[in-house]
Order: C-alpha cells, then structure tokens, then sequence
C-alpha cells in the first residue's frame, strides 16, 4: 500500500485497480474471479442496499430469500435463458460425500427457481400480484477479474414480479427503473440515461429489457441497473397460471430487475481524481471526518476536547462523522488518508480554531484552498449539512457536464468512429441486428439504449441512411 | 392451506412443520434440504438482524462479505475442522463450461478463508484487532429437513475476530456470548443458559465453545447461537502473524460466533400455542394489526375513517401495524388469520367503538376474553405501546416458569433416565468424554452446558458418584 496512486488520466484502468484497493474497498478472493469486499467497501453497500430498499418497499414490495441451488434441469427450460447462462454456470456434482443424482448450479439468476415456485403459490388472479425483491449473491464464472465490475460472485438484488396482465407488468417494469434512476441520480450523483436495450442486449429471456446507462471518467459507458418485461416466457416455461374472475385459467406476465455492488464502480469511475475517490455525501460510510492539530500536550487537551465536542454534536445531528484521533500520524497524512477514502468534507481543528470558536471546514470535491473555509463552531451541524447538500448536488452537476461534454452526434460512420472513442454517440438508428453486429466489431461500440427521453420526430440513420430512425446512444462499454 | 392445525400438545413436531407454511414463514426450496424464506419469514429475520447488528457495531465490529467459494484444499489446513465439516460438504468440479482444477466447496463456515486473508491483512501488532462480521448463508449438507432448524442451506451471521493477545480473545468470546444473551432475553423473549460446551459438543477446531441453550415448547434443548475461542489454531494452520511492539513475530489468537435462522424456529416452539405463532413484539414483523368490523356500507365509511386514522397514529408513533383492509372477508376469519401468525397485539374498530371513542384491544399471549379491553381512542398510541412492553415481559417470564418447572435435579442415573425425557437435567457432573458418550447412546441426552451461573461449591457427580463435579445442564437437544 505504500506505492502512489498513478494518475486517472494517465493510466484509468490501472488508477482504478490501485484505487479499490488502496481505498480499503475490496480485496481479490483465493478463488481467481472472486471478490473480498472489505468493512469500508461494505458499509458503502450497506448504505447502498438502504437507500433501494426504502424505495422498494415503498413501492409495494416486500423482501425473501430462495435457495442459491437450483436444478440444472431448471435452467434448460426457457430456450433463451439457457443459451445466455450455460457458458457462465458454476456447478456442484458433489455434496454430503456422494454424487449427486442431478447436478445443481449456483444461481447465476433466480428466474427458473422462481418460476417454479411462483408456479406453485399462485392459484387465483387474488394471489396476485407477487412483489418480491432478494438480497444475494450471484455466481457467473468470470476469469478475468476487476473488482466489482466483474467478478465471478458477485452481490446484487434482484426483483421477481408476477401479475395478472400485460399492462400490470410493463407497468412494473417502468416503474422500477424510475426507481433505480431517481436512485442513481439523487444518491449516486450519476446522472444516468434511462432507456431501452436494442434486442442484441437485451436479458436472456425477456421480452424488453431497460436499462440506466451512465457515462464513466474514460467516457466509456456503464449499465448501472436493468429492468426487464419477460412478458409470458417464464410463466409459460414453468406453468405459472391463474384462475381469473371468469374462472379461465391464465399464464401470468412476470418481470424481474436487479442492480449489483458494479454500481460501487460507477461511483469510483464518474466520481474520482487523481487523489482517490469522490463519494456522494448521501452514501459515504463517513460523511465528513474530524482532524486534531496540536504541536504539544498542552495544545492537545484543548483542541481534543472541542474535536470531541463537535464530533458528538455532528453526530447527534445525524450527520455520520468519524473522528479520527490516531496517535503518532500527522494531520498532513489523516488528511491524505481522508481524500483517497472519499470522505466528502474535513473539519479541522487547532489551537488557533479553538481560540477563535472556529474550525477549517473543507470540501473533498474542490481540491486546495478553493475547497477550504474557516466557519463558526456555533451552528457547524446546519453548515456541515448544508454543504453536504452543496457537494451532492455540485458532484451531480459535474458529472452532467462531463457527460454532455463528450456526448457527439456524428452524421455519419467515419465520424461515429472518431466519436466512439471519445465519449457517447447520439445518433439516429433504423439499422439491423446484424448491422449493430458489424459496428460492434469494426469500433467496439455497441447500442447502450434507445433512450426514453426520444426526440418528437424520427430521423435518417447514420449508418443505413433509412428514414424512421430512433435516436440511440452507442459506447464502449464496461 | 385449508387443513386445521394441529394441537401442539397431540403432535409438537407436525404442529411445528405445518405451522412454518401455514403461517407463511418458510416453504420448501425445489432441491431436497432447501428452503424458502417467504416475505412474513423474511421481515423476522431481517427484525432479528437489525437487533444484533446494533449490537455488533456498539461493541465495535463491522461487516463485510468474503467469497461462498473456498479451495477445497483450505478445508483440510485444521485437522479437526476437516474431520467435522468434510461430511457435509458440497463441492462444485465444474464451473465456465470445465471441469475445475482444484475443486471448491461452497463455505460451510468461513474460518478458513478468513485464516488464508487475515494471514495477508495482519503483518504488525497495529493491525488488530481485526472485528469483521458477515451476514451470509452457508451450506451443510444435510436430507432430512426441518424447517429453520436443519436445511442445507441456511442464512446466519458469522463473525471473525483476530487479536494480539490471548487474553483479548477470551474477552471476545465471553462478550460475543453475552450479546447473544441479552439478545435472545430481552428481544426473542427466551430465557436462555448461556454457558460452555463440552469437549464432545465443541465446535470443530476451536479450544472452547461458549452456548446459549433454550427450553422448547416439548421441553427439548434448543442451541441458539455460539462464541469459539479458537485460540492459535487456526493462526497456525494458516500463519496468521504479526510483528509485537518488541518486534517479535506471534501468532493471533481468533475467534469466531454465529447465530442463524434456527431462532426463528427457537421462537416458534418457545411461544407459540395451539392457534399458532405468538411472536415478541419487539421482533414481530406487525406489533399490531387493525381489523374494521362493520355489517352495511352505513357503517363501513365512520368506522374506516376511524381504521386509517388510528392506523396513521400508531404508525406515526412507531409501531409497526398493519391495517386489514381485505375485502369479502369475515372479521372472524381476520382473527384467526393474524392469530395464526402470531401478531401480539389487535385492534378492532366497530360502529359502537366509533361511537364510543374506543377500540377492543387484544393480546395474542392471552386468548379469549382475559386477553381483551376496552380501551379509549385517545391515547391509543401510548396505550398499544405499554400492551406490548406488557407482552414482551411476560413472554419472557412464561418461558422461564416453564423451563423452571421442567427442569430436574436427579441424584442418580435411573431418576436421570426419567429426567431428561422431561425437561433439562440439572446436574453435577465429573465423568469422562466416555462416560458422556454412553449416556448419548442410552439416553440421547447429552451435555447442553455448563453454565455460566455455577454454585460456589463443586458437587459428587450422579454418574461417577467422583467428588469436584462441576454442574451441568443434560437434555435431549434439536
């Protein structure tokens, strides 16, 4: 942990690898593909789960668990979902010391056990709808790791809807991924776009999938959560009927949607620096640290005796404040341990602050002098919060602003080709499958969505110069 | 769902299964040993979780999530845990479409993986403690299953600490115990043992294994959570060191405790009663439910008014209530089905209520009418409140009365026979691992603890008849 952090411009991918790990986030597991996430990772994840969750039940929903084992027979019996799944699947032939009459796998997604439960429980349209959401873990073999953008195990939650018509379903579909948007930009600070997936991307097994699609710090692109319409496919894959008012026996309309621990890494791409993470103040673990400065004893009991004061008293404000009173470190290096955690704001208190009732309060998002004001002790819960807000919102309108930057709309493909490398390319598109292929393979970008937020007219594709077209993003992605 | 459930009395043990998915806490996962953990199950876990997580962190722990897979060759580094855990093992061979080089279990616990990275994590004395907690499930092989109580799977807690010294590890363990004490006293309303394993009964590697052990409703022992002091055992086997302020290399010294869904099932067969659940209600998904009772729509409008007022008062006064609002349903049946699942407290709004300004007022944990009073709407907030402190309390003090009338004190074998097919044996013991084996095979009760709480003097043991026994708890045990 001793070597410097590299800078984000001059290698991403290597700053954010040192960056994870450095900032105490994750660790790499024993198993190659596996992921340790650390106390400070976790809290992140905690705050994460918290800030969904509230909305989840809010909106109807309730939490369970299921099995991670389901049969491998399961798996086989949407077509789709298999051919998605098969190549990716870990599987158990062993347990209690003897070979299994029929291998399991670890759930690389809970539909199939799903559909044969729900198959179960629902008898008539008054058992329906079915809200339930999961917290777990998921297994999806992965050789070549980074650390919470793709790991063999990785942790998410994942939402199983069943309903008693097609309107009820493309209802719920959209509505959770206004949930995950209003999510990701009021919590996250990522401005995400949400919007259709084209049919190459879209989940095995559904018949729509939308998806929130945020731009990284490298201008590549990152789908940040998914919700899908799988329309009847698993109902009628595993029987999940209901007798309706007229007694008629009905497949019911099923959806599912899920966001991981990947947003973890959104967060660290759009929102870091060179000096370490950025993390919104409405998810950091601390919101804003404390740091002593004292040259002697005699200067130590005053100011610890007011760092402590004010700790209890922002603490008491509901504000999540850490203190951090380690011996035998100087402020300079708590401040650079501070900055590459993320906190999002540093109270600083001396001798010189404790005489004058004040503190030095700095903001981590605006580095230096610019971020740093001195301000009354009297009142510091309201000014803390207040600047908490001002971080929130000012971290949003950053990540806007880097995002529009470097959003092109290219007329045409040598253009595209140019954009692609360099950000987000909004275009009109009336192409095929197989033309998003050939793009695909000649500039890495794929179509990240069709945005919901459409233009009132269509317009002439880029690419195959048809009329009709629907605007679409194209990236590199993650 | 329609079958009556039986009395506790005629069959505990079909009582408790048919009560599990009557009362729609639990079903059964697709794969044999495997269960589902339904939205009314889940909410009393996640209750429950809440409850030691407070806990945890106030005594300065944090969580974290370490990967479900684990080499298998990690399993056979501790002598005695591979002998306890390698029966019961599920082992994955294939994963990504190949067959795997080293085969990976799918944790059954986490000590070992824990071992292999705290030994990366600790290189000097500044690194420990190490206090990390993990909210998972694991998986223990098992075919015969019991709802909560013995599955394949099962969702737990698991912590694992790390220490300079010896002395801070039996500190650990001891306090980790004593959480679970006043967890399972003060919230699940159980009066448990808290005391020491035997050498039999120890978990699989550790030096000594602390226990809380409760009284069930069929007078059979219950272990409810367990604290291990793993001494330097697994240190050793997995060179977790550190460099001393004297610059001298040791070994920590580790711990570990958990505690799993098999309290839901704990509570369960504590409290519940031939109606079914009667849960605490400080775990309690709904401390109280509303059920309106009107005969026309004449009555219907005043008393919903009133329904979703008192609703919105109690909520608002941190209660966590339901309102019954079902339609084509009988108040009778409402009863019913709230008492199944063991809501402790039910208010009923009817036109004379309205027009008196009152509600009846009910507690689960007294049936019929003793249990019912009137009581004025005014109020009704700090009213409910007490009803609940009032539950809470003699929950407890049942259990209590119940355990202590059902536990003996034999003198000798033969009166011990008869004993422990009847409750818990109090007794001084000083016989051999041998002799504990053979009262295993001729009685299938075996040594539940030494408690905590032990007389001043030692005593003649009722099996030897050997001086200096110390006292021991005997039962038949889930």
């Amino acid at each position: 942990m001793s070597d410097k952090l590299i800078s984000r411009s001059e290698d991403f991918n290597e700053w954010y690898n040192t960056l994870v790990l450095k900032a105490d986030l994750a660790d790499y597991g024993p198993v190659r593909g596996t992921m340790i996430v650390k106390p400070y990772g976790w809290a992140l994840w905690e705050n994460i789960q918290q800030a969904l969750d509230r909305r989840f039940k809010a909106t109807g929903h309730q939490n369970a668990a299921f099995p991670m084992f389901i049969p491998e027979s399961f798996i086989k019996r949407e077509a789709k979902h298999v051919a998605g799944f098969s190549p990716e699947l870990a599987v158990v032939t062993h347990a209690g010391g003897e070979k299994l009459e029929e291998p399991l796998v670890v759930r690389p997604t809970s539909e199939t056990i799903i559909g044969h439960t729900y198959a179960k429980w629902v008898q008539s349209y008054r058992d329906l709808p079915i809200l339930i959401n999961l917290w777990n873990s998921v297994v999806r073999w992965e050789l070549r790791t980074k650390l919470f953008l793709r790991t063999s195990e990785f942790y998410w939650q994942e939402g199983h809807t069943a309903h008693a018509t097609a309107e009820e379903a493309a209802f719920e579909t959209r509505q959770m991924l206004d949930v995950y948007t209003d999510f990701a930009v009021n919590d996250m600070a990522i401005p995400v776009i949400p919007g259709e997936k084209s049919e190459a991307e879209r989940f095995a097994g559904a018949d729509r999938t939308f998806t929130i699609e945020a731009m990284m710090g490298d201008r590549r692109a990152l789908q940040a959560g998914t919700s899908h319409n799988l329309g009847q496919n698993f109902a009628r894959a595993f029987d999940i009927k209901y007798l309706d008012q007229n007694n008629t026996l009905q497949y019911c309309w099923t959806t599912s949607w899920g966001l991981s621990t990947r947003v973890i890494g959104a967060i660290i791409m759009v929102h870091g620096d060179d000096q370490g993470l950025i993390l919104p103040p409405r998810l950091a673990p601390y919101q804003t640290v404390i740091v002593p400065i004292f040259r002697s004893d005699e200067e130590k009991g005053p100011v610890m005796a007011a760092v402590e004061r004010l700790g209890r008293e922002l603490a008491a404000g509901g504000i999540r404040v850490k203190v951090d009173d380690r011996e035998q470190l100087t402020p300079g290096f708590k401040f650079n341990d501070w900055e590459l955690r993320g906190v999002p704001s540093r109270v600083e208190v001396g001798p010189r602050d404790v005489a004058n009732n004040s503190v030095a309060l700095a903001r981590r998002d605006v580095p230096g002098r610019a971020g740093k004001q001195f301000v009354a002790q009297d009142g510091l819960v309201d000014t803390v919060r207040q600047l908490l807000d001002d971080i929130q919102a000012a971290m949003l309108e950053k990540a806007r602003q880097f995002r529009e930057a470097n959003t092109h709309m290219p007329q045409e493909y040598d253009s595209f080709k140019e954009a692609v490398q360099d950000g987000f390319a909004r275009v009109w598109w009336a192409g095929t499958p197989a033309d998003e292929a050939r793009i695909k393979e000649e500039t890495k970008a794929t179509i990240r969505c069709f945005p919901l937020d459409q233009p009132e007219a269509s317009g002439v594709c880029f690419y195959t110069g048809r009329p009709g077209g629907r605007m679409a993003i194209f990236a590199r992605a993650y």
